[in-house]
């Protein structure tokens, strides 16, 4: 089962475009869980089964694993969410770009050590970076286009000869030639909904992984007109920070369920 | 001390612009290391010690300790190298890209869990994914500019509006508004002496990282004549499975050593 066939299942049986970000933080963690050595596990695996039938896609950013040395936890917290949650596919953050050879090393470090199903990439050394990864077919490929933060602007927004912008050459890269078996989708920050809409238009019903709702500021409303396929799906609608930390107490994962609902549904408004 | 004085204290008591990349494959080891647990960091522990006097710096990549679960090895290997030849600087190539948020994650990770006294990231999210980094003073960050790979043209050669590639663009953004402390260097691949030549008028005496010798193919005069500064240094020639795999005996790391030693004094022939 490809990788987006299992998120177009979990479309469908979550009701949901809702990608819960799991960026762990100790110091935002509630008391009861600093100190204890598995707490980056166990602060993830509470919110992930509170949230599991709310969301299309879990996407762990291993950024925030990595500078904890917490590897081993985010390789039980995947095992954990395909053990119990198998119908939620994996998104794996990492944002890799790398020649050929290290690309293989980076594709067995997602693929088969972490077992992700998805993982996001760089798009700035080229096809032959992203190659590698394609040759897991059950698996997916999700390529930076048009980042959320105000810098994406400082290379993705530049104009190339000919007009177009260096984001939308992206995306066109992308859609026609760096996808020969169906694995790709794209980033595209919900900071610009104009420019969402214009990704939309150049690569059809390509899967969008959409930050910058919650915390960053994104506009739902927007961002969901914006970015839908014809059939009200397509998107993958990440928040992290709003939903992990939204109670401090031993309720943490109940109020980040509330979040995660309320956010679903508001999303469903506008699928159209 | 800053990393740009620590790697001209290297080239110069070293006389090399030499920089041996580790990127430690287990299937391309010698027999004797073969099951070994700690085989990845023996490996790279015989090479380090065999060429610390020919280097200007060294260079592991990530990928290959992460795919084999082997992040506690690299930790032993930088920790080695700062004890055993604290005169060589450390370049951890990770090629890290990520909003401001997540880059403080890969900053702690690079600069405090692996003590690296460099770090190369991607530019494509801009600005804000770099600065973050920034904050370590007496840490280096080597921006990707114009990569050895075929498919590095297919964004960085890209003509922008104006006529200049995206290389370019890159090459002067990272000079004239992304190095305020003078910690930026800039990778640019042996692949293209030319390009190398531009990207050297363009930035002055900013180091440059060059992959692209040895396995890769790039020409070791063209190379140093394009990008030397005018007192014969600043440049990093990074070469890694030349050196590493030279030989497949016991003696390995003797092999290795005469391998780095001839391509040391092969670069220092054209320093001019």
């Amino acid at each position: 089962m490809t990788f987006r066939s299992r998120l177009a299942a979990a479309w469908q049986s979550n009701n949901s475009l809702l990608c819960v970000g799991l960026d762990p933080d100790l110091n935002k963690f509630p008391a009861h869980l600093k100190g204890r050595p598995d707490a980056v596990f166990e602060f993830c695996r509470a919110i992930v089964d509170a949230t599991a039938d709310l969301a299309c896609a879990f996407k762990p950013q291993i950024a925030y694993f990595a500078a904890l040395r917490a590897e081993d936890q985010l390789e039980a917290l995947i095992e954990h969410i395909h053990a119990r949650h198998p119908q939620v596919p994996v998104v794996l953050d990492a944002k890799r770009g790398d020649i050929g050879a290290t690309a293989q090393q980076y594709a067995r470090e997602a693929f088969e050590r972490y077992q992700a199903d998805a993982l996001t990439v760089n798009p700035y050394m080229g096809f032959d970076s992203v190659e590698p990864y394609l040759e897991w077919k059950d698996r997916g490929l999700i390529v930076l286009c048009r980042t959320s933060n105000p810098g994406g602007s400082d290379l993705q927004f530049l104009e190339m000869a000919g007009g177009r912008k260096l984001y939308q050459h992206v995306a066109e890269l992308v859609a026609t030639k760096w996808n020969p078996h169906g694995q790709a989708a794209l980033v595209v920050g919900a900071t610009f909904p104009q420019e969402l809409a214009d990704v939309r238009a150049i690569v059809g019903d390509l899967p969008l992984l959409v930050p910058g709702i919650g915390a960053q500021g994104g506009d739902v409303e927007a961002t969901v007109k914006a970015g839908r396929t014809a059939d009200g799906s397509g998107l993958m609608i990440s928040s992290s920070r709003a939903i992990l930390y939204a109670g401090q107490g031993e309720d943490f994962a109940e109020a980040a369920r509330a979040v995660a609902l309320a956010t679903r549904d508001e999303v469903n408004r506008y699928r159209g």
